[in-house]
């Protein structure tokens, strides 16, 4: 490989009212506004010193625009494009200055369709990792990772680690050995994308790191007191696969949200993935708390690079387990 | 009244199978094994200086023996004698060395049926509570509270509260405002003893007190290393009664434990009963989430206190909400 | 005795400059001000549904007005007042409309010349416990109790003990078994007053209930983002003496906060008090830690409640031991 | 540069006595015993899956033999063997076998003559991660870092950064911009190794990653529940360099290990390093506490790659400032 990606960095989705994602993400989950226009809210965690990690645009309906990954450096990006043509991938150039504060960006659509994004550049704003005065809700620190719903696990899994450069933390294998879903990172924790077997693709959830625990059980709190109880959709609880301690939401337009603290490091390159069997009752909650029928079934679909329209939704290759057994 | 009932103080019940008891009581949640022998195991939590707070009894089925209450003064049994024997409730002398490490106590069935017991005096032990080195699992502190089954709530409330000097701190009104729970206690903190509609009179749960809100996520933990995970019933999670951060349990013969931190004081006698309608979400969890049906539905038998049989249990006098509704 | 105290309820004292205080309890500390004038800050925790615990009065120097207890009922306060006035102790009565939303209240001047208040009434307000929204800073609960510098503690002890139905649950015995500091309580913890050796007397801290450990430590990230690191004085710590997480702050005028989290239940009349030796180095800081020696040296004058002037400081009558040994 | 290191990975220091070091490390502080013998201890902590990440040797005094960093494939140990004879630094193999469980291992002195150690294999052993049931004391999950005095920060600094491909994340600035301490990486955190101006080399402290910060706390109350309240030498605390919440101790032998949570990802290498200057109070401790002077001026000696005796310690370059002002 000729360049090197180096983290999931932003995710770019619609929402359809502004203010009201104002007041789920800025005033109960703590996220930093860092700018807002008419049709979009820049938002970053507090150890973040780049512009924002979410972009919500407002549009009439959900959608992903993209997942932005950052490389290393800006040849990276020609070289991925080669890449990506020579899969037969579509891909389309933004230059400098066609997105705010971002510098040339490739857009493509991966193996399994999802649009993604990579760039080198993003203008930088101040860390707040110290202003403790700001801390609110979640105390949102940072972006993690992504999760995706795809028809195609196996494929999806052999694009990114062959041909993107991902390590595999974890996985869930289903009968034969088949990949069931998997946990692939460039940051040195467990991920920075998890692909998992279901109708797609469609994004599941966008992760977001917490610096400690009770954080997260102060995040139920304040929602609760801000009439966003029905925006818990699955925890608090222990993950079997991370380990991490984690909390799901919803935002208004029912946007998946992780809150997550807590998995290992991953710089070694003779670690051996964690294999987990799809009927581990301990893979989905370590604790064995089932997750809703929801976290199974429903996700935000993804928009096409050029036409804006949502991508095809393929049907799952694996069975769909039921809930008490699978992720 | 002539007497003064400090606290619940402890709870004696039974278990089938004493080894595998321990296991779950002091090797995973981490009581402190005062004392133990063939027929019994005697268990506190780190900040007791009593010999104990729950005694496991050996026996082929569950059952519950007695709910205890440490009184001000001997002669405090004296004056409950007479009260319990003028409403024609079924009272017992348990002379001291009748039961071991406990002065003379007065064993009684209350309003209800359930079987009380008081004492003014327990042996002392050694507090651990700052053997940090001792701390395991949850780190119990202490009992907090019992909660039971009762066919007629308000009946129990009216007996609690008027005869016995209890105060209510929280309740739960249904239709025109018939109490459908109630939180009631003698110490400072929300509850000794609580009383919810159901077929009864059954144990519901004991309660004890964690120091901080980490050791209950901690719990969860060890108990899914140790292969307990499926004893974990409902949470953790935050109750809207009582505001604290909860957890319950049931032990490998079915008892309810519930772990419990974070409620307040309630010293001041002007403190006005706090009301929740029955149809509030947030009512039995704060944050929203639904309790499974067992936690509505089960509970453990009382024992007689002359035959040692299981006390009769009644219907509900109030409808049976759906878990979607009740408490 | 024929009245019942039921605890230390507000401490009424000076600052200079009511802004400065308000950012420095409200905006960090996170009290909540309950009404202000040009006069007062009216402050309280968020569990406290009684209209404050804390006033600030704007004065040119500080001082101590009084420590409020509040007692069972009102008449409590003519046999208060029988007591005091047959120890010839000074009291004054200040009826009900002399002081903001507090009812008939009795000040005197205790045993050591500390000004009391005793009242059984104050207005009520919406307790906020469950508006997380609003926690912020320290997430202060509560007052938990008052401690005091006085000359004679073996003076102060008695009379709190015998005359005023005070218990002790912990104490440091110098040489001789004097007592060199005592913590004494009405309600159902450690303490509600606490007495150390010293010229006196003098406030030493007002202590306030945190609900959990990491909340005293987000205090201290947020005092040291706002500018406040220099008001950190000693902690955090775990204290040998009550077991309790502390921490101790000076406010801008001087006055000493203690955050308090973690110590015990003392409901039971049979709860032997815990005996320290003044040359034990877990006594002060179970971790061994020293004290500063302002925290040995340094409090604040109380005020004559008829002349608001400062009461007369007296020397201790025990060796004022180096920081090394004592408490 | 041909070669890659991935992080530090391993320390290997003398202790005057196994037995007693088993307790502070393995009963107390909670590492796990991986292996041991007559002449040395094996540990690791919870998240490590290779053998060991701390050896403890038997000998008559203290001294620390090398710190050991993993390179990412073997061949990288040749490249590294070069640089370092291109420098006129000593080196030495110790081929596969020489050392207990670890592959070809390659040792230099750099050049501040600290002893180094290359590797790209360890055996590895079970991961603990999800053993919950043997979490105890600081519940160390994994070797975070090491800090070292060196005579010339900037002579380090610029070793490490051009040489041996470290990046600078944050730094302290001292007269004229010359660095004083600098914090430096390779795996994605704020440092694997850091300098400080001070007579030497010498190593300052060996730094332990915990997952959470109230293990922080529970390790102060473990250590002083078993006697070991003394080997406490500074916090807990916040760092303000790292954003860090940290704890350090001093070993039976005197050697010095910190408790480390809470830093922020380095992924970028758009990430500008935090300069902070050496009279800002917040540099050491955020919130304001000074380090006592042991902390500033004690270390372990490091020995020589061939004779094993102390390698010579130099002066400082630059002035030892007084604890108020300095790191």
């Amino acid at each position: 490989m000729d360049f090197s990606i180096i983290r999931v960095a932003r995710v770019v989705m619609n929402v359809t009212d502004l203010e009201r994602s104002r007041k789920y993400y800025a005033d109960a989950l703590g996220f930093i506004e860092t700018e807002s226009d008419d049709e979009n809210i820049f938002l970053r965690g507090l150890e973040e010193y780049h512009h924002h990690s979410l972009v919500l645009k407002k549009a009439d309906q959900p959608g992903v625009h993209a997942i932005g990954y950052k490389v290393q450096q800006d040849q990276d990006l020609d070289e991925l494009e080669k890449l990506f043509a020579a899969k037969g991938l579509k891909t389309k150039w933004l230059p400098e200055g066609a997105q705010h504060v971002v510098g040339r960006a490739l857009r493509v659509h991966d193996i399994s369709g999802i649009p993604l994004e990579f760039y080198a550049k993003m203008d930088k704003t101040e860390r707040l990792l110290q202003r403790y005065d700001l801390y609110r809700g979640a105390r949102v620190q940072r972006i993690d990772h992504v999760n995706c719903f795809v028809p195609d696990v196996q494929k999806a899994y052999d694009f990114y680690t062959k041909e993107l450069g991902f390590a595999c933390s974890e996985y869930t294998a289903a009968e034969n050995e088949s990949i069931w879903a998997a946990w692939l990172h460039r940051k040195q924790n467990v991920h920075d994308q998890a692909f998992m077997n279901g109708d797609g693709p469609r994004l599941h959830h966008v992760g977001f790191w917490l610096s400690d625990p009770l954080a997260l059980i102060h995040a139920c709190d304040m929602l609760a007191s801000m009439g966003y109880g029905g925006s818990i959709e699955r925890g608090p609880g222990r993950h079997g696969i991370s380990n991490a301690f984690f909390l799901y939401l919803r935002d208004p337009d029912g946007n998946r949200i992780e809150l997550y603290n807590g998995d290992y490091l991953t710089s070694d390159p003779d670690f051996e993935p964690v294999r987990w069997d799809i009927n581990d009752p301990r893979r989905q909650t370590f604790w064995g708390h089932k997750a809703p029928d929801s976290w199974f079934n429903e996700g935000t679909p993804f928009l096409d690079i050029d036409t804006g329209m949502e991508v095809e939704i393929k049907a799952a290759t694996l069975e769909q387990k039921k809930p008490e057994f699978i992720i």
